[in-house]
């Protein structure tokens, strides 16, 4: 049975289908208070939905930003957060054809309808129904919650997913099945590619997808948590010449080096700007930079630290405030360039599964960013990891 | 005679050469001063630079910002403006190779030295020593000017060029040789060919360099003076099925249509944003949104002009003021893109004899541009047509 082959125990689809489940969930109250572990109604899918079993769940720093509620428009709770997850297909609503019980999934935030304009067309990953919507907390069909409290209150829904639950209700267009490689046994990678749900899709996406780092080139990496390591591994496997981590905690240069970082700055070592010192080690400037911080005098370093001429910033921290890009409009004359890539430009249903496979034949490693394993209980430990930045990802088991 | 093929009468560089020129020229003295029209000492040309006859000279808004003098730290007087023109070449300096008397030039503010990084790589058109510094004042070699007053005061240059004199000296990197096609006559085209040293150039190259519009696609255009109308003759000719016209005097509508323009926007006609009309009136947005009015509420319009997932803004208005882009990083996300056009990244050198070729072949209509002529004693009637919107490029002849 599906459910066995991936060491669920007694997990049996069949007597769930259909049914409301009744299971463990993280649920958050307010911004910034503790997760309380308690148990929550999952209800069956509807057209389109599927309902997962989770078997990893991990953190990434935009669930601790959404977490935080530094966005206020963005706030609603009770709300199940968590996006980056691996798990098993449950049961499968009405018209669901590319999947079935048992099928081992992740699931993406950024979703592919593959009917809307965006997804018909081959210069971007957007998704007019399930793209990023920071605001969005409901289905999309109905405008209901799928969670409920077990007095019958709803529980929001995040980013398309909500993965801090032993069961969740995804819509199709954003549950990607991994396909195992013929006769490959996906047993021993699947702690691994629960990060392509996040956090590894979206940095050596960014490098290969966006930026298109070539052969020999020169990167800087700013922010070197899962997401900017992502980057450097990516930038690694496309064979740059040189690439620059930059963070100010000094601790994660030990995993950089083995993701190909070949330098590093730690902007608080030296009162010279950290552009200045970045174009001192390149004869001018990286080929491409990659802001991975979230914060925005740090984009301001990434964009000035790219080569003039051509050097291109591609931006992928997450940043509340309502300021302006910190950049004067007669500065793009010097030929540098800016763009955002969300999920590493990937089209999550198309391509994931063929990166999946190159992840599993080794052309990027991806086993140093596990870094932390706890039981979901422990989630607000697992919280305190990551922002005390112990932690690349800490998996959370059920 | 070479002088007198281009008919300009008495001209023999024998009779000047290595001497100092005493030649009428158009002095600012000060921001927004009328000019004066004076004779002035042309000193001759050094090592690697051209003395010039100037036959046409026009006034782009460049000329009209900097005269105005918004931008302080930009001040210097006296100073000779100018930066669109065409001529003779009346001398060479030493080392000169790829140009002789009597030739028939175009100056290039953005130079191409064909030395320095920039200029040896393909992808940008910037060089490192002959590339836009509003602030620079002075010839490259020695840091002293070409020009002075009668009783011997230095005159400033302006943007690698300085044109509204009846003589110039300029670094050779800044100076196009325009070869005549096989036996092909260039008179009849000179006073069109005076607008690729700017106007034309830049717009045209934005559109197929910058933005390499493609055909089918739809494009708008904001602030419809020469650059912006060069824009949209660019796009017509790369086969754009809409290109919409963005301006506050419906004037410019109708010279807009016989360049392209499908569609008109005056800003002052309908209460709703600029970007919500064009959005209606493509289906979502452009392709391609061009800011040619140096403002940046026109900016964010042309940015939110721009569709989702893959629209791209070309920045080439100038912009004096030290705001800050009106973009906040996460509209990143949504996959619109800027970046700035100098020249509209042509390589002068390198690139424009063959544009020059495409023009005189018909590929773009170039002849409606040159609204007026003028005598160069009439230059400030010429600006105060230009400020007024009346003009699109009015020539002043010497
Ligand atoms: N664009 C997307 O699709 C996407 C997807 C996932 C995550 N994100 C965002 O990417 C960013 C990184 O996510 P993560 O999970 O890797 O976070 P993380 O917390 O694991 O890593 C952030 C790193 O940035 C470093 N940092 C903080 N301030 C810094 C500064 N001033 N200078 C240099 N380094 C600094 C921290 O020390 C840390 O190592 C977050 O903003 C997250 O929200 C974006
Ligand atoms: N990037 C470059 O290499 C380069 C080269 C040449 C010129 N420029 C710049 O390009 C811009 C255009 O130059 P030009 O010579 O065509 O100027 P122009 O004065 O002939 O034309 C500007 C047009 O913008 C319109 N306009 C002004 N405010 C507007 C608004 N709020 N909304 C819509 N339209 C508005 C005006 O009515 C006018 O038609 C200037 O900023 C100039 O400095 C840049
Ligand atoms: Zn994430
Ligand atoms: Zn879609
Ligand atoms: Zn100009
Ligand atoms: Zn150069």
């Amino acid at each position: 049975m599906a459910g066995e082959e991936f060491g669920t125990g007694n997990f049996n689809p069949n007597d769930t289908k259909r049914k409301t489940i009744t299971c463990k969930a993280a649920v958050a109250y307010g911004p910034g208070e503790p997760f309380v572990l308690e148990r929550v109604l999952v209800h069956p899918p509807h057209r389109m939905e599927v309902r997962i079993k989770i078997l990893f769940t991990s953190i990434c720093h935009t669930d601790l930003s959404a977490w935080q509620g530094k966005n206020e428009a963005q706030r609603a709770y009770p709300r199940i957060f968590g996006h980056e997850a691996s798990g098993i297909v449950e049961s499968v609503g009405e018209g669901v054809r590319d999947m079935k019980e048992g099928d081992f999934v992740v699931p993406i935030f950024n979703g592919e309808c593959e009917e809307c304009k965006y997804c018909k067309c081959e210069k971007t990953n957007k998704c007019e129904r399930f793209g990023v919507d920071g605001e969005k907390k409901v289905m999309d069909c109905d405008g209901a919650t799928r969670f409920s409290t077990m007095d019958g209150k709803p529980i929001f829904h995040f980013l398309n997913t909500s993965t801090f639950t032993e069961y969740t209700v995804i819509n199709s267009a954003c549950v990607v099945k991994i396909h195992p490689n013929g006769d490959r046994d996906l047993k021993p990678y699947i702690k691994t590619l629960t990060l392509l749900s996040c956090g590894i899709s979206t940095g050596v996406g960014a490098a290969w997808n966006t930026a298109n780092v070539h052969s020999g080139s020169t990167v800087a990496v700013f922010g070197l948590g899962a997401v900017g390591l992502a980057v450097a591994e990516g930038a690694r496997a496309r064979g740059a010449s040189k690439i620059i981590g930059v963070d100010i905690n000094s601790d994660k240069f030990i995993k950089g080096r083995g993701m190909g970082i070949t330098d590093f700055v730690n902007p608080r070592d030296d009162e010279r700007a950290v552009y200045e010192r970045i174009r001192e080690m390149t004869g001018g400037g990286v080929d491409y930079s990659f802001e991975c911080a979230g914060n925005l005098n740090v984009l301001r370093d990434a964009f000035l630290s790219a080569h003039e001429g051509w050097g291109l910033t591609v931006l992928l921290g997450i940043h509340s405030s309502p300021n302006l890009l910190p950049i004067h409009p007669m500065e793009l004359f010097q030929g540098r360039r800016m763009v955002g890539s969300v999920f590493g430009g990937f089209k999550g249903k198309t391509q994931l599964p063929h990166f999946a496979q190159e992840c599993m034949n080794g052309v990027v490693k991806l086993d140093d960013f596990i870094t932390h394993e706890l039981p979901v209980e422990e989630i607000n430990e697992a919280f305190d990891l990551l922002v005390a930045g112990k932690s690349l990802r800490c998996l959370l088991h059920f």
